[in-house]
C-alpha cells in the first residue's frame, strides 16, 4: 500500500480488521516500530476524534507526531497547475507536499468537501495533489468523499457487537440544520461490502448517495420499513448528492427516536459523531445502553493503528 | 482523588506540598511513571504559563501530551441537557467528554468565567460537565471560580521564601482596565487556609470576594493598613463579585508602588501573571529583588507534577 | 554561543557547516543528547518549513518540543519599557521571556518585520527583548532582518551541488505582489561572505538591500548581465529598503524564466520557499531538474540540528 486514501487501498480488508482487533487487545505490542519516524497531521478543517485518536495510535507505535492546522498556521495553498499565483495563495501544493515529505515519514490529511463544486470534490483535489507530489505515504483523515478510518473503526465495532452470523444493518439518513458531506455514508457503504451482512440504505427522496457507490445496495425511501428487524442502525446526515450541497428538508420525521428503535431487533445505534442531540437522534436513543457511539470512537485508535502499521 | 477541580480534592494538602517540593529537587525521579499514558490539555481560553508548565510537568513524569485549543480546532460544545441542538453548537459535552476519555488517561481543562452569568459561572458548567461525563480524571487549569494549580505553586513559593514561623500575608486587589475573574483570589484564599499564617484581604468597597470563600478571613478596605508589616503582598485584580462582572473604578490608588511596599516588613511581592505594568504594580516593584513572580511561575511545574503524580 | 540570532553568533561557520553535513549522514548519532530537555517554539507568524524542520531537528537530538502560536494562544505582548499597560497588551516581554525560560531549555522564535517602521525592525525588538530577558538561549526562526537557519541550510545545499572550486552565485530580486521582508536576502548575503565564491546581487533600481550588509558585494541592476555564467541563481523578492516597505514595481521583467536560466552555466535554481509560481519564477524553472528548492528545504533539518547541538 503506497497511500491510504480509500478502503480499497488496503491490501486485505479482513487482515487489517484482524490487526486492528489485535492492537485493541495489546496496544503496545509494536511500541518501538515507529522509533525515529514521524507522522505529520495536517488539518484543513476542525477535528476532535480524528485529531486525538490518530495521535494516540501513532504514540502506541512509537511514532513522533507533528500537528499543523494548515490554514491558520501556514500559507494558503494553490492546487491549480499553471496559474499565475498573484492572489491570496502563496504556496503551491507541489512544493508544500514535497517539503513536508522531507520532515515526515507519513502525512495524514483532513480536507472536507466544499459541497459547492461536485467535480472538484469528487476529484479529491487536496488528497490527490498531496499524494501526487509527496514522496511519502498519505493517509486520509476524512476527505471530500471518503472517511475510511471511520469506516474501519465501524467495522471493528460491528464485529464486536454482532450477535448473529449475518446481521441486518441499516444506514439511515437523518436530518441536520447544516449541509454535511457524504464521506461517512460513502465509506460505510464501501466497508459493509466486505462483510457478510444484510445491508439497506434508507433516505428520503432526493437524498440518494452517489449511485456508483450504492450500486447493488438495496435503498428504501421508507425509514420504518428499513428499520424493521435491524440489528444495527447507523445514522448519519448528508446533503443532497443529486442537488449537490442542498438541504431539501429539515423536519423531524427521519430523526431516530426510541419508538423507531422499537421497530428493530433490539438494534444497536451507531453514529460517527459529532451528533446533534434531538435533531439527528433523541437523547433517549443516545443515552440508551444500545448506543455504540463511544465504542466507535474508541475503535478509531485501533483502525488508525492498523493503517499506520501497514504503512510503516 | 478522582478529579482535581479544587484544592479540597487533594487527599492531603501538606503531603502534596511536600511532594511538589521534592519534585523541584529531583524533577525526573519518576520519569517513567507515566509511560504509555497520555494527558490531554483542552484550552477554551488563552494560556502561557499553564499551557507550558503543565506540559513540562507531564514530560517530567514520562506522560505523552496532546494539546487542543478546543474552540478553534474542534466543534463548539453544547452543555445544556435536553436541548434541540439546531444552533451553532454541533457536539454535546456528553459525547465530547466520553470520547476524549477514550484517548487520554487524564484531561486538563481551562475554561474561564463568563463574568456575565454568576449562577452558571459558580456552577462551573464546563469543568463539572466534563467531570460528570468523562471516565478519566479531570484537572482544573483555571475554571470560572478556581485556579488551584496556581494556588499550589504559590504555596511552594511562600514556603521557600518565608523567614518567620507565622508570616503575615496580604492579598490585595489592584486596578485593571478589563473585568477579570475571581479564580486566583478564591484559590489563594482557600490555599492559605491550610497554612499557619496571619492572613488579610484588602480591597476597595464593592470588591469583596464571595463571602463563602472569605468566611473567617479578616478583610480591610484600607490598603495601607493591610500592608503594614506584611511579609508577602499577593496582588491581583478581580471584578466586582456583588455587582457581578462590573468594573467599579480604574484609578491608580490601589496600584502597588515602591512607597506602598515600604509599609511592609521588607515584604515579598507576588502575582500570578500576566501582570499589566504600571497599572497593577509599578515597574520598580516588579523589577525589585523582592518580586517573586518568576519564582511563582517556575513552581507551576512542580504543583502540576505533584497533582499529576497523585492522579496517575 | 549564548544565543543564535545571526550567523555571526556561530563560534565557527565552517565547523557548523561540517556538523550539519555530518548530521545529514547520521541524523540520530546524538539522539540522547537532549534527553530531559525541552525546546520551546514561539510563532508570531505563519510557518511551514521552519515549524516542522526545527521540530524534526529537535526530535533527532532527543529534545522534547512545545509549540506555541503566541499571538493566538497566549497574551498580546508589550515590548516598550516604562509604559502604562492600559491597552490591548496584557503581558510584558520581561515577564514572558523570563517565564518561558522556566519551562524551556531553549526558545526558538519567529517574528517577521513590520515593514512599516524601519528603526524598530532593525532593532529586532522581539528577538532582542527575548534575548535580554530570557535566561536560556534564543534561536532565530526568522526575525525582521535575518533568517540564519535558512542561510545555513543554503550553505549546505551550495556545498552539495557546487561543481567548481569557486562557483559563481547570483542573488537576484524577483517580483511579488506583497511587500516581503529582507531577512532571507540579508542572511544569504552574510552567509556567502564565509564561502570562496564569486557573488553578485542583482536588483532593479530602488531595491538595493541595506548597504551595511552588501558592503563590498558587487551589485548590478541588469539581471541578464548578472546571470551570465552563473552556477547558482538564488531568487527572492524583497520590498524596497530605501523606500522602506514599498513595492515599486510588479511587472514580470525580473521573473526567472527558462530563457534567463539559459544565460547561466547550467545554473542551479534556488529559493527559500514559499514561492509564487509564474510570478517569482516560471513553472518550467521550478519543475526543472536544476531546481534545488526541495533540497534546500530538506537541509533545514540539519542546519537547525547543528545549531541546537551547539546550544545544548
Amino acid at each position: 500500500m503506497n497511500d491510504f486514501i480509500t478502503l480499497s487501498d488496503l491490501p486485505d480488508f479482513k487482515q487489517t480488521l484482524d490487526l486492528a482487533m489485535d492492537f485493541k487487545k495489546n496496544p503496545y505490542k509494536l511500541s518501538s516500530l515507529g522509533k525515529g519516524k514521524t507522522l505529520g497531521l495536517l488539518f484543513f478543517n476542525p477535528s476532535l476524534r480524528t485529531r486525538l485518536s490518530t495521535q494516540k495510535a501513532a504514540q502506541n507505535l512509537g511514532l513522533s507526531t507533528m500537528v499543523m492546522n494548515f490554514s491558520q498556521e501556514s500559507w494558503a495553498l494553490e492546487f491549480e497547475d499553471g496559474t499565475k499565483m498573484s492572489g491570496l495563495r502563496s504556496e503551491h501544493v507541489r512544493e508544500a507536499a514535497a517539503v513536508v515529505s522531507q520532515y515526515c515519514d507519513m502525512i495524514a490529511i483532513r480536507a472536507f468537501a466544499s459541497l459547492s463544486d461536485k467535480v472538484k470534490d469528487e476529484a479529491e483535489v487536496v488528497l490527490r495533489s498531496f499524494a501526487k507530489y509527496a514522496s511519502v505515504p498519505i493517509i486520509n483523515m476524512e476527505s471530500s468523499t471518503a472517511h475510511p478510518l471511520q469506516a474501519l473503526a465501524d467495522a471493528i465495532t460491528l464485529n464486536e457487537f454482532k450477535t448473529s452470523h449475518k446481521p441486518k444493518i441499516v444506514l439511515t439518513w437523518a436530518p441536520h440544520p447544516k449541509a454535511l458531506p457524504h464521506a461517512v455514508g460513502n465509506s460505510f457503504t464501501r466497508m459493509v461490502g466486505n462483510l457478510d451482512v444484510d445491508f439497506i440504505i434508507a433516505h428520503p427522496k432526493g437524498y440518494a448517495l452517489n449511485p456508483e457507490i450504492t450500486k447493488g445496495v438495496k435503498c428504501l425511501t421508507n425509514q420504518d420499513e428499513a428499520l424493521d428487524g435491524a440489528d444495527f442502525v447507523y445514522t448519519k446526515n448528508w446533503c443532497s448528492y443529486e442537488h449537490y450541497g442542498q438541504i431539501l428538508r429539515t423536519d423531524d420525521k427521519w430523526m431516530i427516536t426510541s419508538e423507531k428503535m422499537e421497530l428493530t431487533n433490539n438494534g444497536k445505534f451507531m453514529h460517527c459523531l459529532p451528533v446533534r442531540r434531538n435533531i439527528v437522534a433523541t437523547d433517549s436513543v443516545l443515552n440508551s445502553n444500545n448506543s455504540l457511539v463511544i465504542n466507535q470512537s474508541e475503535n478509531r485508535i485501533y483502525s488508525a493503528q492498523a493503517v499506520l502499521k501497514q504503512l510503516l
